[in-house]
């Protein structure tokens, strides 16, 4: 007989999705010229053409046995170490292959970060806004994820809040900068004071506390900024990383989990990840796209139009009186809702044929998402519709 | 803290590897034509260049966009339905593209299977001699995976027990033909009862048993002769399939679920399997492997050097004097060791470079594997080396 467990969960399918269907059916109606979707983060960029090129080499000039045999179940010995090498390189952590672990994307290295480092029971803390992926992603580990509220002020974290909800029975704490839904990055002054609680915490508890930092817009930030590296702050921190956006590859499944070597147990937590992997079937990402993945490590697609785009939005947004904190980076921007019930707010969008997401999945009522990942031209020419949506139902400016 | 269950699973580490990575360190040594390596699974074929092409084709003419996004979680729609229509042209089964679950190799079909037709607690039943993953694959679910003991007298069925074990708390049954190790292929007479005693069962029970069929050695079939396929037999078959053996690519991680369209809730179980994903953090497999998979969905790699591998390797044997099945497909063979501990007959071969798998985690003592896809070349010239042994240590002929 069908598991019951997973027979429910299909009661609770994807706002997202479902928006993101009805985007797709609308635009067959209408034109998808005219249907201004905003509701899915799949990268609007190609890859670079050296990823295009590795393929191809590859394809073209190795031995097929080679290229497409097994993978070690913990990643290609060349590619775990050039992992290694870039993140040294550019972050000055002194990773080596041993503490690399590769994964099918971000949600892979997350599902087995958290099996790792918890038992069933043990409490994850994570901070609202949040990617509603998560209560899968933890939930099925048999952990229990536990959402922090948010510090709606900035989106930075509730400290607070935080601290009351940090018991002894929290084992791991999952954090997203930058953040998906919004778009916030953290500041270095909060991954400080964050290092510093879990510090005094795990003396308190005596037990470890693991930061499981989601990092796959490490790459999209704004005005030339670069993002704190999380691992730099905190010992026991384990990098979850995913390539589907600096370059492109959502459906090529391909990230890593990299344990920061300071970390307890950093040498068995990847060889532990290789166990999980039998279990769930995983085994390993794709080879071919493993070794094309470490011959362009440290390039990116050209990620610049999302800062055109959340200029072009968060400027007009301004304009029409929402309430709206800038975003650091990512492709996602999260504004107040002109009426309390965002999910009346975005439906009254959609007679607009603009699709906006309502927030209460990310744990933040009173909100909603915008994915601004499309062309450049269809952002301004939503806005204009943005404007008479605006001014018909709520009749602001 | 480290999660025990899986800290204990390191010292569980599997034979096969152990004794790979021996012949590959000892290959550095000696040079590693001198060492007749039986030990890992791994196709010795390289892919069709059809497969090459369609991949360099998609790399080259299609929008990056496109080929590397995000698959939807059950599969791409096109790939499901062309897997669907292969099936229903080779075998005659109505299967349509909702039927199709698009996996990560077999490993991920199976855990997903039973994940999905199981809940913590029940028993899945499986028929020595089987593949040693399946037990991390069925018991990381929360299901029991119980071994049914091998009909050593040509490992068909050991009805008599499977009867015995058949109780209510059976939810699964989990297949594997042809078979590793045995390379044995189930004769329509096996498959044939098998589903009878199930239907059986099923309304004795009354609840469904489903049957799990791990097919990925499918295509590899000597004599001509075609393997029965599973799902005609019995309505309730989840079928498991990985391209990794027919098309030589077993690093690409891409298989599929086909729930037999007459199944229970055949409509929903693919659906389910994408619930399943989201927990473990899958969620499809690389969208460019599936594209370029479906444009060969009916081609395989040259297989025949295995059947060639097996006749040698059968012949020899017998001269020698051992017990042997002789395989119907596969590229594994399983003969009676010439004592009765496997282990100490696989250690004397050892020193003569002679690397053999020893069959205690197959569920079956007392026997050897040998995976003889390897060069044809050096299986001449591991025969001589075979006598050798068997003469020396043993004194047989």
């Amino acid at each position: 007989m069908i598991n019951q467990q997973y027979k429910q969960m299909l009661q609770g399918k994807s706002v997202i999705r479902e928006l993101s269907e009805y985007a797709t059916s609308r635009g067959k109606e209408i034109g998808y010229d005219n249907v201004f979707d905003y509701s899915l983060g799949n990268p609007s960029v190609p890859c670079t053409q050296s990823f295009t090129d590795a393929m191809t080499d590859l394809l073209q000039n190795s031995d097929p046995v080679a290229i497409h045999g097994y993978s070690p179940s913990l990643g290609i010995e060349s590619v775990r170490n050039c992992v290694a090498d870039s993140l040294k390189r550019r972050f000055g952590v002194n990773y080596e292959g041993k503490h690399i672990f590769m994964t099918s994307g971000a949600a892979g290295a997350i599902a087995h970060a958290i099996r790792c480092v918890t038992k069933p029971g043990d409490k994850v803390l994570t901070f609202a806004p949040f990617f509603p992926e998560y209560n899968p992603y933890i939930n099925h580990t048999g952990a229990v994820l536990k959402v922090v509220p948010a510090n709606t002020e900035n989106f930075q974290i509730n400290f607070d809040a935080f601290e009351q909800m940090l018991t002894d029975k929290v084992m791991a704490v999952l954090i997203n900068t930058p953040n998906n839904p919004s778009g916030i990055v953290y500041s270095p002054q909060t991954i400080t004071k964050l290092a510093d609680i879990l510090r005094r915490k795990q003396i308190e508890f005596r037990h470890d506390i693991f930061l499981v930092s989601d990092e796959p817009y490490r790459e999209i930030v704004f005005d030339g900024v670069e993002a704190p590296f999380v691992a730099k702050f905190y010992d026991n921190t384990i990098t979850c990383y995913s390539f589907s956006k600096s370059l492109s590859l959502p459906g090529e499944r391909i990230g890593y989990i990299a344990v920061n070597p300071k970390a307890t147990d950093a040498d068995i937590i990847p060889v532990i990840c290789g166990q999980i992997s039998r279990g769930i079937g995983h085994n390993c990402p794709p080879s071919i796209i493993q070794l094309a993945v470490s011959r362009v490590i440290d390039q990116t697609s050209d990620l610049s139009v999302y800062e055109t785009n959340m200029n072009l939005i968060y400027n007009k947004l301004v304009d029409l009186g929402f309430t709206v904190v800038k975003p650091g980076g990512t492709f996602y921007i999260f504004p107040k809702a002109l009426e309390d019930d965002s999910n009346s707010f975005c439906m009254k969008a959609k007679k607009y044929d603009l699709i906006l997401v309502p927030s209460d999945g990310f744990g933040c009522p009173g909100y909603f998402r915008m994915a601004y990942c499309i062309d450049t031209e269809k952002v301004k020419r939503s806005l204009d519709v943005l404007e008479k949506f605006v001014r018909e139902e709520y009749g602001v400016r």
